[in-house]
């Protein structure tokens, strides 16, 4: 399915009003049915639901492995997603499933991992990967309307998703980890949109000890960040870039 | 409650990594309970979370007119809102109240009002709100992590609202707009952020006639903005402005 449409529009530049063609961003709603339940519905461009998927339910702790999924529909045209979970799901993921709407209250409730050993690096490979991230960003620049997130290695960029909720771009990017069995840990997360506790939720349980934003981050996600010894790094633009927690040894 | 923390970060600007206060946007949640029973909860800023609260229930259905909330208690400190409504309700808010689930399906079942009459406007009107709604974002310039949102007139902004969710900024403005008895029709919202479905469909409701982002629109967006006539405007960014939908007869 295509991410994008073109729709006829007046485009206005200074004086002159013109008619002509724009690349617009698709929305496209996926509900997803566990084990026969309606779960949620998320609002996302039709791109990677089979990750989306995934890393949803891996991201909001409902499975811890791919072999939890015992099968996996995905009905495009209708927007649904059917997913059987083994009965071997343990109870805190069947709690999760029926509880959805303390589901924010139960993220601070859980085990968090603590980074146990820090991950070192250097200032310019991090502005690398954020160069290479801004430009890897077709349907940004055609349409202007997306978030984007990447899981990387110290040298290079792994994985790279889009869509247009920034919560989407993550669990995607993590979907796709999980299905290909990649090892999080010393990994780095960027991402275009704003690092809440939302965000560093789904990237700690992964692991993941360094996580740059494009754009700010939240108070709580500092606090949250310290405490289990994330780098957290926002603004990282250029040549500039905010160090929030996790102060390393650092090098340029 | 204040809406920023001050932080000890490590700034890195080309070669120079040096240690600095940053000042960084709170993240809040607030539970909402409507006649004792827990309804949703909201990531927000701590900052006219009554207007947020009316504008929540007001642009999700769940009450029509302020004189439907019988009382409103807010718990700033454990970030609770208890809200008692009125027996009068009709049956369509309470089941908006009692599921949640497929909320989204609603939005659309529900009818939509169609916009009756053309409001005339001038691009450099528009030009001129954006200008200064653009300067108008203290909270932004100070932590660049909050999205804004304004009810206008054709000549002035009239309500300016800010929090780290884009719903949330509609929300309290509509939330103020209602508490005002101000009539949103021939009105102008302008949002820093994406307009989805979701948003104009909070947005018209209101009968809000001309809606403006600094950013992209979806093409479910402007499907529905031409369905009920409204005036759909992105990419407002100085002397530029694509025009999606409702062609108005122009003027500079």
């Amino acid at each position: 399915m295509n991410n994008t449409k073109r729709y006829n529009i007046l485009r206005v530049r200074g004086d002159k009003i013109s008619k002509d063609e724009d690349i617009v961003i698709k929305e496209y709603k996926l509900t997803i049915f566990v084990n026969g339940d309606e779960m949620t519905s998320l609002l996302c461009i039709p791109d990677s639901l089979e990750n989306l998927v995934i890393g949803y339910l891996y991201s909001e702790n409902y499975i811890r492995s791919i072999s939890q999924i015992k099968s996996m529909e995905i009905d495009e045209g209708i927007g649904r997603a059917y997913i059987d979970l083994h009965d071997e799901c343990d109870n805190i993921e069947k709690e999760n499933i029926f509880s959805q709407n303390s589901k924010t209250q139960k993220i601070r409730n859980q085990k968090q991992i603590e980074i146990q050993e820090k991950t070192k690096f250097k200032i310019n490979a991090i502005r690398e990967l954020v160069n290479q991230f801004n430009k890897n960003s077709k349907l940004f620049t055609n349409t202007g309307g997306v978030h984007s997130c990447a899981l990387c290695s110290l040298d290079d960029i792994m994985i790279f998703k889009e869509d247009i909720g920034r919560h989407n771009a993550v669990d995607k990017v993590l979907g796709q980890a999980l299905k290909e069995k990649i090892d999080t840990r010393n990994k780095i997360i960027l991402t275009s949109g704003r690092i809440s506790t939302e965000i560093l939720t789904k990237v700690s349980r992964r692991e993941i000890a360094i996580i740059v934003s494009i754009s700010a981050v939240t108070d709580e996600a500092i606090e949250m960040a310290k405490e289990l010894n994330i780098t957290l790094i926002g603004f990282a633009r250029g040549e500039k870039m905010n160090i929030y927690s996790g102060f390393p040894s650092l090098k340029i």
